[in-house]
């Protein structure tokens, strides 16, 4: 099943969205943060009227299993250029996530570009390894999309105690097409840093996911990076990267995870 | 004025509070956006019954003027750690911002710690400048705050092409105690980090603003620092970095401001 599918969202009423968890977008159990948002965020951005999810942020309520949702949508302003949408994503019996965004048309926007940082470098994607499914490891999530890390990135996993940080290429299964929606599935679609670390940590939960989309994406893979520099106070940020093959910059993302006691 | 009495709350009725945004927190007649959210974000910590802004992100509809304003809460989540709410701050004729964030007691937090850098080397304070407002310039607010920068980084405000960065010391006025909200609005006090490079841009309104606060500050001066690393797409990010005079992290932000055409 495409992720258009698995994220699509039909009129219910005034503001109010249907919509369903579909089967195999877990990890362990629990429906993938970055595919909760973008249920949400379609039915946002089809409210707003505006296709490009400038800055949304997702708090998390609960653990989404596969079923039936409904997004509830307020309009908050519609701008000039801006629209700011309000989205409660709710499961069978609760909300799973608050979203609030700012949706906009990348078409228009232009101004002065400076970059001080480039896209990561990676290994050609025939020499990255690719993150299958099994029956037990890794989470179905990965079924549904196509990460492949660099061999030295996969071999860490687990492992030997590095740097909490990991970065390789993303695309959507059977090269669908990445809108910016896609890109927030991209944003926290990798395995946490924190796994690449000797840190006794099994289980990041999220508690709060911000994306920035930059730019449209081009076609093909996308290079993403993801990087903890701050595990303090119970908690740590992931701070992503994606770029795509056009070398540009399409989305930025930071998120809060919880850093359960050991 | 202090902060805790230019950002003070009373409730009006179920959810709702009364607040008044004070004269002369403005940069040119706009109010400051971390002083703005301050406000907010103070009627919803008051709501949730839970002090410490964990994670808050505001998203901006409209500059603020002195005068009054109410703070509409709705609780979106009261769980066992973190209370989410959703804030809408109202100015005389038309909303300012809306703000959605999850709240803790950060007294509770403990965890794995692993920092991967520390804080921002400094000049001590007294062999930093002061930014002092004139008649003219800077604005009104950084008479609200106190600012101190490194010699050199003064030097190259508004002068010469450097690197879109920006550190120093902060605290408020009269020594005013620091709590959690009050890093909401250190998060935002220091002038644009694009205005310490030779880009032609004069203003960059930021269209949202996420503060992560990882732990209560120590008394004394912080140390910040605020880096751009990605101009692009008529935006650009401001990643912000806040740590106490005991050496912890306390708070980190990024917000997504507006690069106008040039």
């Amino acid at each position: 099943m495409s992720l258009r599918t698995a994220s699509a969202v039909t009129p219910l009423g005034p503001g109010r969205w249907s919509g369903a968890i579909a089967p195999g977008w877990d990890i362990v159990g629990a429906a993938n943060g970055g595919y909760l948002l973008a249920i949400a965020a379609r039915a946002a951005a089809a409210v707003a009227g505006r296709p490009d999810p400038v800055t949304v942020t997702a708090h998390y309520l609960a653990p989404g299993s596969p079923g039936p949702v409904t997004v509830e949508t307020e309009v908050v302003k519609s701008g000039k250029r801006f629209t700011t949408v309000s989205a409660a994503l709710i499961g069978s019996d609760r909300p799973l996530l608050r979203m609030l965004g700012s949706f906009g048309d990348l078409e228009e926007s232009a101004g002065v570009e400076r970059l001080e940082a480039g896209p990561p470098s990676l290994p050609a994607v025939e020499d990255c390894l690719p993150i299958e499914p099994t029956d037990t490891f890794p989470p179905p999530f990965m079924g549904r999309v196509e990460l492949r890390l660099p061999p030295e990135r996969a071999a860490a996993w687990g492992d030997v105690g590095g740097a909490p940080r990991v970065e390789g290429w993303f695309r959507l299964r059977d090269e669908e097409p990445i809108d910016p929606l896609a890109l927030l599935v991209a944003v926290d679609a990798f395995p946490p840093t924190i796994f690449f670390t000797d840190l006794p940590v099994a289980w990041v939960p999220t508690l709060e996911l911000t994306a920035h989309v930059r730019a449209r994406p081009a076609p093909g893979w996308l290079r993403c990076a993801f990087t903890t520099r701050f595990i303090t106070g119970g908690f740590l940020e992931e701070d992503g990267e994606v770029w795509d093959s056009a070398g540009r910059l399409v989305a930025q993302s930071r998120q809060l995870a919880l850093v359960p006691r050991s």
